[in-house]
C-alpha cells in the first residue's frame, strides 16, 4: 500500500470515481457505453448468447485485510467472476464493480485494489462499464458482476451430463486451502510477536494459489480448438464435494470418482503433512481452486486425454447411486457438500 | 415477519435458494437459462441495446431494520435498479439479488424479503436470474443487478442535454426523505418508552414514498407514446441538486431551475414545519425520490406540458454560468452537492 493518505471527501464524489476508473480501456465493439450514466449499455452480437454472473466478497469472511494485499483482492475478484463464465463456456466481456467502504478508507488503497482489478481486467479482456461505490458502516464489500457471450449454442451447462459421461478436471487441488492455512498459522504466530517476520520461504506457489489464482480461459481456448462442447461444466469454488454434488443435482445423476487420479501437488501434500491437515480433505472441501470440472461423452476419452491439461478422475452414474469418492483401497466415500457460508442462486 | 423460526442451516444450500426462489416466474422470452447454474443466460434481440445497472444497500447506512419492513425493503431494492433502467430509457429485463446474511437471520426474514422482491418482479415484469448468496459478519446487505432492453437509438444518456433545453421533473421531491425524518424522530421518542405507539398517522404518503417508492414506469410509457425521446435523463436518488449536477457535468452544461416550479406536496411542507426543516432543504438534497429528471428541445415545451405528468422546472444553461436555484424573490443559489455516501460509477 502506498504511503500517502488522500481522505476520500477531499476528492469528492466525481473525483473518487475518476481517479478510480482511470487508465481502463475497453476491448469489446459490445461496449457502447461504459462508466458515467445509470447503466451500461451493451450492443448484442448477432448468433451470441449473454451470460450474465455476480459474486460477492466480504472482509472478515472471505477475506481477510491483514495478510490480503487489496492488489491480489482486487485481482481475485475478478478471477472469480471470469471463472463463473468460463464454467459456461462463455468469454468475459463487460464487469462493473460495486464497492461498500468505510469513509475511513483513504482513496490510495482503493487505488491499489483497483490497480488490482485494472490488471485483470487486461488480461482477462474485459471491460469495465460501471458499479456503485457506498458507505458500509463495518468492512469492505466488494461484489462483481460480469456479462460473457458464447456462440449460440456452445453455452454449457451445470445440468447436461449423462450416465457413462467422463468426469473432467483441470489443474490441481487444495493448493489455494492449504495457501490459506498457512496465512493463517503466520497471523496467530505473529500476533505475540514484535517485530514478525512470517516464515513463507518455499510456499510461495500455495500462497500465489489464494491470494493471486488465475481462471482457467486457456482451458475454453483448447476445448474450442478441439471442437469439444462438455455436456456440462461447474468451475471449483466450494470444493471438489460440493461442486460435483452440484453438477450431478443440476443433471439428476450420481458420479465415482477415484481418488488416486485426483491431482494434488506436490507443495499442498508437504504442507499437508507439516500442519496435520489430510491434503483429501483439502481436495475435497477447500474450495477457492477456480479450476474447471467438465463431463464429455465417454466416445471423446482419447480425444480429452490427448489435451494434456485435463485429468479423467471418474465417471457419471446413475441418479439412484449417489456420489462416491474411491479410494485406493477399493472403500467408497460417500461425499458430503459444506454447508454454508455460500450458494449461488 | 412471520413467527416461525427456521434456521439456514436447517435448509442446507439447495433448499434455501429452492424455498426463496419457489414462485416466480419468467415474462421475458430473452431469459434462456435463469437461477441454477454458475451464470444466467440471455438470448439478444434483434435490433435492441442492452443496459446493464447495479445499486448496493447496506443495513446501518441505507436502511434501518428497526422499522423498515422486510417485504418493503425487497420491493425497494428492485424499485432502485429498475429506476436506474427507466433513467436510460430502457424496459427492465432481468434481475440478479446478491445477498450478504448474518447466518442467525431466519428463513423467514429472507422469505419477507423475497415476498417483496416477488411482488416488484411481477409488477415490473422483469424476470429473477440468479444472485449469490455469502455470509456477513456484519449486517444485511443487498446488491440489486439488473438488465434491461430499449430499442437501438432509443437509449437516453445524462450527456445529451443541450443549451436552451427544458428541464422537466416528473412527481414531487422530498417527500421520501421526509418519511425518513419521521421514522427516525419515532425511533428515538420510542426507544425510552416501554409500549411503544409510533405517530404516523396523517403521514402514510411520506412513509410509503420512503419505505415503498414506485419506480416511474409510467413515464416511459408515456413518453414513447408521445413519440418523445428526452436529449438526456437521470434518475432522483440522490437528491436535485447533486443529480441535476451529474447530469450538467455528462452534458457540459449549467443549469437554471426555479423554486417556484418544483413540486412539493403539501404532506411534506406540513411535516417539514412541524419538524423545522426547510422543505427545500428536503427537495434539493433528500434523495430517494426516484422520480425522473429529464431535457427536451424547447420546441416541445407544448407537448411536453399537454403530457400532464411532468412539470418544467428550469432550462439548460451555458457550462461556464454554472447551476442555480432561482428563488420567487429573484435570488440566486448556486447549487452544491452533497458527497458521500453515494456515487454511481
Amino acid at each position: 500500500m502506498n504511503k500517502k493518505r488522500t481522505e476520500i471527501a477531499e476528492l469528492g464524489e466525481f473525483g473518487l470515481i475518476d481517479r478510480l476508473t482511470e487508465g481502463f480501456t475497453c476491448h469489446h465493439a459490445s461496449t457502447l457505453k461504459g462508466v458515467g450514466d445509470d447503466g451500461a449499455v451493451l450492443a448484442p452480437t448477432e448468433g451470441e448468447e449473454l451470460v450474465l454472473t455476480t459474486d460477492s466478497f466480504f472482509e472478515g469472511v472471505d477475506f481477510d485485510l491483514t495478510y490480503f494485499p487489496l492488489k491480489h483482492l482486487g485481482y481475485k475478484v475478478v478471477t472469480a467472476v471470469v471463472s463463473d463464465l468460463l464454467a459456461m463456456n462463455a468469454r468475459p466481456r463487460q464487469l462493473m464493480i460495486s464497492l461498500g467502504i468505510s469513509s475511513k478508507i483513504p482513496v490510495e488503497a482503493l487505488e491499489d485494489l483497483y490497480e488490482g482489478i485494472r490488471f485483470a481486467c487486461h488480461e482477462q479482456q474485459i471491460d469495465l462499464v460501471g458499479g456503485d461505490t457506498r458507505a458500509s458502516m463495518t468492512g469492505l464489500v466488494i461484489t462483481a458482476t460480469a456479462t460473457g457471450a458464447a456462440k449460440k449454442g456452445a453455452v454449457t451447462y451445470r445440468s447436461g451430463a449423462k450416465q457413462h459421461d467422463l468426469i473432467c478436471l483441470t489443474g490441481n487441488l487444495g493448493a489455494a486451502f492449504m495457501g490459506l492455512q498457512l496465512l493463517e498459522r503466520e497471523k496467530r504466530v505473529l500476533s505475540e510477536v514484535d517485530v514478525p517476520e512470517p516464515q513463507f520461504k518455499g510456499h510461495e506457489y500455495l500462497l500465489e494459489k489464494y491470494l493471486k489464482p488465475r481462471p482457467r480461459t486457456d482451458i475454453i481456448d483448447v476445448l474450442e480448438e478441439e471442437g469439444i462442447i462438455p455436456t456440462a461444466m461447474i468451475d471449483l469454488t466450494d470444493g471438489l464435494a460440493s461442486d460435483l454434488m452440484q453438477l450431478c443435482r443440476s443433471s439428476k445423476c450420481g458420479a465415482r470418482i477415484y481418488l488416486e487420479r485426483i491431482p494434488i501437488a506436490r507443495q499442498t501434500s508437504d504442507l499437508g503433512e507439516e500442519m496435520h491437515i489430510d491434503p483429501v480433505v483439502a481436495t475435497l472441501n477447500g474450495g477457492e481452486d477456480y479450476e474447471l470440472l467438465f463431463t464429455v461423452p465417454i466416445t471423446m476419452q482419447e480425444q480429452v486425454m490427448r489435451l494434456g491439461v485435463v485429468d479423467v478422475i471418474g465417471h457419471i452414474t446413475e441418479e439412484k447411486t449417489g456420489c462416491y469418492l474411491v479410494t485406493p483401497d477399493g472403500g467408497e466415500i460417500k461425499l458430503k457438500a459444506q454447508g454454508f457460508p455460500e450458494q449461488e442462486a
